[in-house]
This record gives structure tokens, C-alpha cells and sequence, in this order.
């Protein structure tokens, strides 16, 4: 299993000089939650950006990492403002992997419980999927045209695909 | 899905009057992990015990609460020392159900990291499992038999079984 | 004592929804460290804002709740953008009491230890000083124009006054 | 002023191998309080104890290495099962300084918030006070004799000495 670490809300940190958070060209979040598993798993950073500036060729970009992946089953994490469009890309080129997208609405700096669930909760659901591309938000879990986020609340949802 | 949470240190909390961890007789660390959840999970505590005191009548009990219980995959949060015994308990009497041990060496209350992965990890293995009994620690996932605590390192590995 | 609470990064929490730091209408953060003290100590909320946008009139109204407590010592939570100017306004009105300001450069809810050493130094500091105001800030204390807030490294620093 | 940590509470980490609270051989909860302030503080480690452990000789060895500081001002990190003893100890001996006892209730580890306070309190406090033995515990500050542990809630409280 490979995490292929894009930044996102997950990987947000506070900057005390300008008073903003913002996304960090590191995988220290992502690192701090792998570093308590027995066996390490491979983590690699791409792109390091907020979602909403994640563009076509990002996602190239993703897609390419994923197919020079030894690994059969690569979950990336990804901000949730487009991670359906990023997820929906993927699933166009019909990979032949395992790939769970998962990130947080809170970052794992201001509060670590949410984005370590839903990590954790991607690499074990991870672990007996068929090929395709699913997300994993918040306790929901499925194929990813069947998991949106509700902008209004501020929550992952299942829905019929 | 349902969570039974029989203590552990998972659940250990510090008492300042006496100085000692201690296991609580309530949910409270598996609830704070569970309320980022979408969907609530069904929590239901019993026993609330430090898994050496536990009891060939504990682990009778144990198997009548998931007899019980209207859902198919059942999440048990145990204490570390013998979840390898009551799994294998479980095993014996050969239930109908997808049942995961999990549990941590870390008290969430301490930090939460480990056993917030653990817990949010079983959930997620647990979702695409054929009946049996199996156990989620560190990263490490596997039929009960397969999951070992390597009592000299305090980590899980996985092992032949 | 009484601790008198306008806001400022000190209070700033994370909205899941709109992705950014706010400054709430509560004493929340002030509240979870004065929970921990023998003796309960008045906490008053005001005001409620970044101190970007603390006006004339918010110092006028800050003034005369500092006139009209019954205390002699009070602790200002106040943004440490302008926190030197409110300062330099209450020391201008010459009021009969030990008025101490402090703040946090790392919101509360995001990290408390600075939050949390800045509240309660500054409360230790009050116990012994004379009338005035007086700023404590990162371990730096001392009348309100020999502590300032150096923009470029985040620190609050001593000058000669 | 310098810090001078010899163990107890305020320092215990969790070993998960053994499932214990322990007192570590090091500063590191003091270093990360102090790290946070803009002028660096001293801080020297000795005896690592429980406080329940501390011998005559161990208040000799604390009372030689306040004697040889440099700095006036001194804090005292400490067990609170026998603070009061040694910092009785150090009052019979007239030192010529300003020395404030702390410690905490909840390991620093656990939970940093008291830990942090109190640290923080005791460094506020020290800096406006005659040369004398003081306790600084929970938002009590005063001489050694008038701030005392009730062991049955777990509280210090402010006494007449």
C-alpha cells in the first residue's frame, strides 16, 4: 500500500506570523498517524495544494504517480472541495488499482481524531476492495459516486451512485 | 455495525487523587472518536475491565452480547493482554457474525493518535469481511490468529497462523 | 481578579464549514484554563472581535467595564495586533488599577500552551505589581510600552520604554 | 531565573510497553512550555524522582544547587506528595533568593494544561517578589506555609500559615 499525500484541509497548520492556516510542502500530518503502525507503509507528497486550486493537469499528474506505483492499492489524500472531481478522473482511466480517497474537514493540527479516522479507516477499507476508485469520509465508505459532501453541513454523505 | 466496548487501555483515564490510570465504567473515548462519524455506530459498553482480569464467565458474556445483537459485524474494543484469548473464545463457538478485535497500548486519553487509528481501522476492515474473528492493531490487519503482541516491543505484528 | 475576554486570536477556533478561523461570542478557550484553578476567578466576555477591527469605541467601552469591576486586578485577553494601543488608551485614563493584557499568537484551540503559559503568567504577574497597565506576552512582561510585538518573527519582545 | 526540574507528576509519561506512568530522566514536558517564550530560560534537571521518594539528601542536593546558581530567582518543578517538606527544608536554611515550588496533579503528557499553567503562574509570580520559599499550585500563590494539598480532592488550597 502506497499514501500519496496531495494536502488538503487534512494537512493544514496554523502560521502565527500571518495568522492563516495553510497548506505545508511537507506530509508531517500524515506521518504523525503512520509512525504508530508496526509495518511502515510508503508516503509520498504531490502538489501540496488546496483543492480548489487543483487543476487537470494536477490530476495528470496524480493519475501518473498512481500508474508508476508498484503498489496495488494507493490511498491519496486530497482536499474535500474537489475530491469527487479528482476521483471521478481517475476512475475514467479505468487504473488498474485500488484507490481510496479520503482527507478531513478539520485539519489534523487543530484537531488530530477526524483526519486520523478517516486515514485509518481508508487503509482498512483499503485492504479487501476490487479494483476501482472509492472515497472514505467521516464513517462513510463506498465506490466514489456514491459519497458527496453536503456543503451546508459540513458532511460526507452516502448516496445512491 | 456496533461497537462493544469492554475497557481496556484504550479507555484508561489518569485520577489525579490517586495518581493511577484507571478503566472507566463509560464510553467516552470511544464516542469522542465515534461523533465525527456521518452515521452514528451503535456503542454498548460491558465488563470495563483491565483485559488480565478477565474471566472465562467475562468472555461467556461478551459472546451472549454479540449473540444478541441484531447486526452482522460487530467491533469489540478489548484490553491487549488477552484479546488473543477472547478472540479465540469467539473463534470456538463459531458465530455467524464478522467479528474485529481491536483495542491500543496507548490510552486515547493520553494521546489519541493510536487508538483512534486502531478503532476507525477495524470499522473500515470490517466492512468487506466474510464471517470469523479477526483482529486490527497498528496497522496490522488479519484473521485473530494472525495478530500477535509482541509483549518485549509493545507492538502487534502479523505472523503465520 | 477578573479576567476580561474581547477576543482576538487567543479565542479563534475552526469552522469545518467555511474552512477558516473565527473569533467566537464565548470565553470558551479562557474558561478550560481558569477550570483548572482552586479558586473561581470572574471571566467576562466583550466585544468578541480580531483587534484589526477594535475601534475608538470599543476602547471607550472596554474602559469603563474595567471602571466599573469591583476588582482591582484585571487580566485583559485582547488581539495582539493592537493590543498595545488599547493598552496606551487605559493608560492614558489613569484608572486606579493593575491592568494586565495578554494574548496568544497561536489560537487556544489549535495549540494551548501559549495561550495557556501567557493567561496564567500574566495572572501570576498581577498578584505583586503596582497600579498601571502592563502587557504579558510569550514569557515577556513589563509596563505596557516595553513589551511589543515584533511582526516579522511572530515574537513579542522587551524594549526600553 | 532558572528552572530547576526534579520529577514528580508534573514530568510522568505513559511507557506503553509496561502500561505504567513513569518519571522520565529528562525536561522534556519543561522545555516544551518553555520553548515558547521569546528569552530563553535556564532549565536544569536533577534526581528525576517521585516525590514520594525524596530523602533528606535529595533536599540537600536541591538546596547545593540553588545555593551555586547564578540566578535570584528560582523555580522549583516538584512531586506535590512532599513539596511542602522541601520546600520547608529550603525555608530553614535562609537562602538568599527568591524560590517558587510548582509541580501539577495531571502529568503534563496527559493533559498540558494544568501542568502548563502552573508552570507559567510560578514564573509570573516569581518576578515581583521578596527573597522567600513560595508555592505556586491550581491559581494558589503564596508563602510555602500557606498553600497545602487536600489530598482528598485533590486540590491546593490557600491556608493561613
Amino acid at each position: 500500500m502506497r499514501i500519496l499525500n496531495t494536502g488538503g484541509t487534512f494537512n493544514k497548520r496554523y502560521d502565527p506570523v500571518s495568522g492563516e492556516l495553510f497548506v505545508p510542502s511537507d506530509n508531517q500530518a500524515v506521518d504523525s498517524i503512520v509512525s504508530i503502525f508496526t509495518d511502515s507503509i510508503a508516503v509520498e507528497g504531490l502538489l501540496y495544494k488546496d483543492s480548489l486550486e487543483m487543476t487537470h493537469e494536477d490530476r495528470e499528474t496524480l493519475a501518473e504517480k498512481i500508474r508508476q506505483s508498484d503498489e496495488e492499492r494507493i490511498i491519496v489524500v486530497h482536499g474535500t472541495d474537489t475530491m469527487d472531481a479528482s476521483a471521478q478522473h481517475l476512475a475514467k482511466l479505468g487504473l488498474d488499482k485500488v484507490i481510496v480517497f479520503t482527507g478531513a474537514m478539520v485539519p489534523f493540527s487543530v484537531e488530530s481524531i477526524e483526519a486520523t479516522a478517516n486515514l485509518a479507516m481508508a487503509i482498512g477499507y483499503a485492504r479487501n476492495l476490487s479494483n476501482g476508485v472509492y472515497i472514505v469520509m467521516q464513517g462513510v465508505c463506498g465506490p466514489y459516486n456514491c459519497v458527496i459532501k453536503n456543503r451546508e453541513c459540513g458532511k460526507f454523505e452516502y448516496v445512491q451512485g
